[in-house]
C-alpha cells in the first residue's frame, strides 16, 4: 500500500479490475501525501475500523479481532477551512452499485452537510474518475427508486478529476469547483 | 465502551486514577453521543490504527495484528461548518506531561491550524476538564523547553468545561468560546 518513493513513482502498471479497489485508494493517498507535502490540504484516510477481541499483552500482540463496518466515510480533514469528507467507490460496470453505501453512511453524509460540511463521493468508473458531490447524491436518491446510479447521470452531474501514477487522483481543483458551486 | 442507553445514564461511579483514560475516553464519547442525537456537531472518535500481519480469510478473523501510533489525533469533525479536530489527555499529576503527545502529532496540529481548522487538548487534570486551545498550547511550547504545562497555565489560559455522567464532557460551550476568541 505503501510503496517507497522510488518505486512508488515509476509504477505504471494499466489498472486490473482484479484489485481495482486497492489501485483507488492508492492513488488517492499519493494525492493525499501530495498534498500535505506541498502545504495544500491536510485529508487522511481513516483507519480501518477493528473490534478486538484477544490481546497478548506480554508480546503488545493482538490474536483475535475483526473488521468492523464504517459509520462514517473513509477519508476526512480540512482544506481552506472547510471541512471535507469523502468515500472511495470504484466498479467496473457502467453503474454504480447503490448496495455498498450503508444506510447509516447515508445518514452520516446528510448530517455532516447539515453541519456545513462537503461531502462527496470520489467514483472510478469506466476509467475515469468523477467527484460526485453530496447535493448531487442525495438528488438521484432522492428522486427515483434505482439501486445504481448509471455512468452517465455521474458524468453529467459529476466533476471529472485527472489520475496519474505520478499525482495520483488529483482531485483538489475539482473540490474548488465544487465549493464554488456550492 | 459502549454502554447501553439505560446502564450508562444510571453509570455514576466516580472517576478511579487507575482507569482514567477510559474514564475520559467515555465521558467525551456520551458528549459526542449526545450531540449527535440533538443535532447540535458530528464528532467521532478515530477508529485505532492497527497494522494487521495475518488473516483468516475463511473465519474473517485477523490472528496476528498490532497497534500503530497515531500520527493524527483522536477526534475529528464538524460543527457549525468548522473542521474540529481535538486529543484528550488526563494527568494525575499538577501537570500535563509533553512526552505522550508526538512530535508527528504536533507537527499535524499545526498543519490543520494552518488551513483554518480548529484544534484543541481536552486535559483533564486536578478533576477539572479544560479546552487548551491550539494556539495555547504553542505558545507555551515554543516560548520554553519545560518537559510539561503546569496546571496554573491550563487553568489560566485554558476553558473550563462541565462534566457528568450523565451528559459527558460537555465542551461544545467551550468551543464557542474559543471560535469566537479566534
Amino acid at each position: 500500500m505503501n510503496y517507497p518513493n522510488n518505486i512508488r513513482k515509476t509504477y505504471n502498471k494499466p489498472i486490473s479490475y482484479g484489485n481495482r479497489g486497492m489501485e483507488l485508494e492508492n492513488l488517492i493517498n499519493i494525492a493525499n501525501e501530495t498534498y500535505i507535502d506541498n502545504d495544500i490540504a491536510v485529508i487522511y484516510k481513516k483507519p480501518t475500523p477493528i473490534g478486538v477481541v484477544k490481546c497478548d499483552y506480554s508480546k503488545n500482540k493482538i490474536t483475535e479481532a475483526y473488521y468492523k463496518s464504517p459509520s462514517t466515510l473513509d477519508y476526512n480533514g480540512v482544506y481552506k477551512g472547510y471541512y471535507v469528507e469523502f468515500d472511495a467507490k470504484n466498479t467496473n460496470k457502467s453503474y454504480l452499485p447503490l448496495n455498498n453505501i450503508a444506510n447509516h453512511q447515508i445518514e452520516h453524509m446528510a448530517r455532516v452537510m447539515k453541519h456545513g460540511g462537503i461531502i462527496f463521493l470520489l467514483i472510478m468508473i469506466n476509467n475515469e474518475c468523477y467527484i460526485l458531490p453530496g447535493n448531487k447524491f442525495f438528488e438521484f436518491i432522492n428522486s427515483n427508486d434505482r439501486k445504481s446510479i448509471p455512468y452517465e447521470y455521474i458524468k453529467e452531474q459529476g466533476i471529472m478529476v485527472p489520475y496519474n501514477y505520478l499525482k495520483g487522483v488529483d482531485y483538489i481543483k475539482g473540490l474548488d469547483t465544487l465549493i464554488k458551486e456550492n
